[in-house]
């Protein structure tokens, strides 16, 4: 694959000030005159989309198995359909959760086997990885409050609250197995988010600068 | 698992005869006073028909893995919400593709690592097996021209017509690949579908009154 542009993804609990970090990123990717394409998982393509609605309806049961494979449907089309084509474009992707955040939820989370979720993902990614995966950490109560606050002034239901409502202990499986994952892979920074936001942006952008060279 | 019922798939390339063969069969299992659950892939479950109209959506164009994770996903619904509670309480499952599909069409049609797609399939089912697989075997060109009159004459567009309008080749393929999983497992039963309707009910009919018992 004849790969140009910059793949980074973010990762991290619920609440941990992902979109809040994105949207300061693309204001410094701006500044640089680069050529940035903004997505997210589940949703990221159009068949995404369809299946987020599915994914996240919190009215209708879905099997953990099944529900895994609706994450794997939606990478694998947008890994094909958006993420190769705007990197062999040259543009800096900037992807809201990625492949860890299926080996930490349904890997560490819901305790399915851990191997067999990185076999998957590269099936579903045909092997790409992120050149870089930005991980917030902080603890899940902070982030869980943070999410509530949030969903509630954005007049969002449960429809988005999914997995918000899940047990605070699972959530702190999630965050111990994003860190795991953080020690395993050079791909992963990880930066303690329970710093203000101006503070969390402020270390991103120096380490960035210090990694990748723009032209 | 404390499998009680009898589970039955029916496979075969387009217009092999599959639900003229379920229908004359669902009237045998009510003449032996047998309780009946009639079920399909894609689309067996309330999630599995959302998927099913997605993936039957010829004006959108799936990527091959994100077709095959969601036919993985309607499996992985429908076994565990549909055929299992149905096999529980002692009910005949007559089922409408299965397993043995995904490796004719994604595999031997497709190209697919079979060994890939028989662990993906174990995934999605949990290792649930059919006891018996009716496999409609005729040349695909005359199952082809049968469901083109089926489609005019049921005023179906191309919605429930994507496969078949795939090469004659394709089809090919699939039917030598439903052969060639035919000699490996002994589940299953292969019929003569150029025969007329009455005389491939008449031959499944002896089949099943061979093989199993019922009160």
């Amino acid at each position: 694959m004849d790969k140009k542009g910059l793949f980074i993804s973010f990762e991290g609990v619920e609440g941990a000030g992902k979109t809040t970090l994105i949207k300061k990123l693309v204001g410094f990717f701006t500044d640089k005159k680069q050529d940035i394409f903004l997505t997210r998982e589940p949703g990221g393509s159009e068949l995404g989309k369809k299946l987020r609605a599915i994914i996240l309806n919190a009215e209708e049961k879905i099997y953990p198995s099944a529900e895994l494979f609706l994450f794997l449907a939606d990478r694998a089309q947008h890994v094909e359909e958006c993420i190769k084509p705007a990197l062999k474009a040259g543009k800096i992707v900037l992807c809201d959760r990625f492949i860890d955040s299926t080996l930490a939820y349904q890997g560490y989370g819901r305790g399915m086997d851990i191997e067999q979720l990185i076999m998957l993902n590269t099936l579903a990614t045909n092997g790409l990885e992120p050149d870089l995966t930005l991980l917030l950490d902080l603890p899940p109560q902070m982030g869980l409050e943070r999410a509530k606050t949030r969903n509630i002034a954005q007049n969002l239901t449960i429809d988005e609250g999914r997995f918000e409502a899940e047990a605070l202990q699972f959530h702190q499986k999630i965050r111990e197995g994003f860190l795991t994952l953080a020690k395993q892979k050079k791909r992963f920074f990880v930066i303690n988010a329970e710093q203000n936001a101006e503070e969390v942006f402020y270390i991103v952008k120096q380490h960035i600068e210090k990694s990748f060279k723009f032209e």
